[in-house]
């Protein structure tokens, strides 16, 4: 069973790293971008195959390690495989 | 027109950022953790409405600055907004 974790700063947080990336794709001539946000993602491959279980696991493990609640938000995506 | 670039280290490549996090899953007790891969994504907001257009200039984008090609493969979603 697969599941990927997307990881995203929450709108209201300044996203340095984006701003960095929106001024590179100006520089270089894509004068239409508006903005740039960037965001992780982790694909965690698990034993046992029931969905549900494997879902609420995944859930657990974003809110304990993978995403820091305060600041970012996450989504779970079990991958049919 | 907002769309996503996911860049992610190809299956050849080693990813020590994704093996830290599987080995601090496993010592948190997620016995069930076979593999862990990070990647990253970009939400790239863009003027203009043609979303072949887009599609076409965020596969530039990718191409020249989001992804490494030799390491990295990367993938265009447009996203209805």
């Amino acid at each position: 069973m697969r599941a990927r974790v997307y990881v995203t700063l929450k709108p209201s947080v300044f996203d340095p790293q984006g701003r960095v990336v929106a001024d590179a794709l100006l520089s270089l001539g894509y004068e239409d971008v508006k903005d740039v946000r960037q965001g992780k993602f982790f694909e965690v491959e698990l034993d046992g195959g029931d969905p549900a279980t494997a879902e609420a696991r995944v859930t657990e493990m974003a809110e304990k390690l993978l995403a820091n609640p305060v600041i970012e938000s996450y989504r779970v995506e079990l991958l049919r495989s």
